[in-house]
């Protein structure tokens, strides 16, 4: 396979579109629409024997996992996704078959949420595959929400469920830019992220950056049904440290919780799984508790260097 | 090292303050400023044992080479660089000290003309070191140049030298983006492209864009000092197929050459290498040939599959 044979491929990946791409693939640069709103820019990469196993996998599940986990960051701040460029560096033992199965998984997820393939690269290696893909988009017209913001007596929200996603729920997950929107159009959360190193590790951040700890109503927390069948101590845990659920955690003031009953009635799942409290060492903020206030020592997934 | 501790110190390599960045990395997107011109957006990877060998390399100019390419690509298009993101996948083997010199690399040229690191990921793995980089910018003034545009009777001009990059200038080049600007501020390049792949290679689509072939004068192609001892047949081998120069490749009209004059007393060598002319077989556009005719059959790099 060629270099050009690969790239005429991609070009024909490109099905969307798009009113922000006057430029696309084609050329040394993409050219996007000048931009009434201020623009959301993510950038994730997944590697083969981190984010995926390419002997088990189906290329187009890679492919759509590539480009979900950016789609995930930009709802994180409730926006709206727009463009992609693909960094798609390959295995040289990969065949041609295997790159555009990857690159239709990406244009399937694509245009399931209006994104235009607008660029990108592709490169060759002994190595092992690595896709890095970047997601432009626009905020929501009610602003952006931050990891920062979170204040003393805000309840923790989580989408979905928690817990075991690795067995097949990181491959099928669903961004929830839908959920972010809808959320958005009801009411500014205090802070929000994305869960994709686990909940005890991205919870924190928001804590840290709010200076503050949280009370889990740990009999609450929603757990995914193949780890149903845990003890529930050994469920907690994987609930809190499994990583990629990619579903949304967020803090609401207690004044707009009434505010969020639209949402209750809609397909996605909904939890309110604690509430914000000052932090017990301001030395150590982003601490976990549990109801009868013992501290929950867990901790999610943290790539080593 | 852990990833908080990289995170932290990529954040301090994010020293220049700009006007475009409202949110940098320390979210899960960037918020960059909403854009009264065009957007340019180029993305490109460089790969451990590709085009860098890390055991001999200084990680500095690795990560002055990975921002690199890509100011190169901006450049390519007449534009001026504004923002990048960096996604930096480490192989583990690698200390926090060559992460460290990587990013402190990036800043530095990245200083060098402007540009603001707002955002990006850190992944790491046991393959090989690989990194990819996304750039934005925005078009000179009088619009962008394309690949395609060259029409018959142009003439082709290169900027600095060409062949025998690898032995270090594949490190040290300067991105054409000051002469980029220069060149446009006086004209409209009919095409204009970077090479990174060798001159034959890269040409060939402006070519294949126009649907013409080219005539190059081989006497008059600019080389690289460390070339100069080649036979003359292997020296132009040598600049028709190295990759990697980085110089900037464009076609100007005939009726434009006198504006070209200013540049000629700059620092930056530019040199007419020949002209472009019908394609002798429509099927095949593309082709190069000597001043008597005689095909140039060499080829450029090519990334295999």
């Amino acid at each position: 396979m060629s270099e050009w044979q690969l790239i005429e491929s991609i070009k024909k990946s490109a099905t969307v579109q798009s009113p922000y791409v006057i430029v696309g693939p084609e050329d040394d640069c993409a050219l996007l629409a000048s931009h009434p709103k201020e623009q959301l820019v993510a950038v994730d990469t997944i590697l083969e024997g981190v984010h995926f196993d390419s002997q088990t996998t189906d290329p187009v599940q890679i492919g759509r996992k590539a480009l979900a986990v950016n789609l995930s960051d930009i709802a994180a701040m409730g926006g709206v996704a727009e463009t992609c460029f693909v960094a798609l560096t390959l295995s040289q033992s990969k065949s041609l078959d295997f790159a555009q199965g990857v690159m239709r998984g990406m244009a399937d997820i694509a245009a399931t949420f209006g994104v235009a393939l607008a660029g990108g690269d592709t490169t060759a290696w002994p190595g092992g595959t690595a896709i890095s893909v970047t997601v432009t988009g626009r905020p929501h017209a009610n602003g952006i929400i931050r990891r920062s913001g979170a204040k003393n007596g805000d309840f923790i929200f989580v989408t979905g469920e928690l817990g075991g996603s690795l067995e097949s729920h990181h491959h099928s997950f669903i961004p929830r830019l839908t959920f972010a929107k809808d959320l958005l159009d009801l009411l500014q959360p205090t802070s929000m992220i994305d869960l994709s190193d686990g909940l005890s590790t991205d919870l924190k951040h928001i804590l840290v950056a709010a200076q503050m700890d949280a009370t889990l109503y740990t009999d609450a927390l929603p757990y995914r049904q193949n780890i149903s069948h845990l003890p529930p101590d050994k469920r907690l845990e994987r609930m809190l440290c499994d990583g990629e659920d990619f579903e949304l955690c967020f803090t609401v003031k207690p004044e707009d919780l009434q505010k969020l009953n639209p949402l209750k009635k809609q397909k996605t799942r909904l939890t309110c799984i604690g509430q914000v409290q000052p932090s017990e060492n301001l030395q150590q903020p982003g601490k976990l508790w549990n109801q009868a206030q013992d501290e929950l020592k867990f901790h999610g997934y943290e790539h080593q260097f």
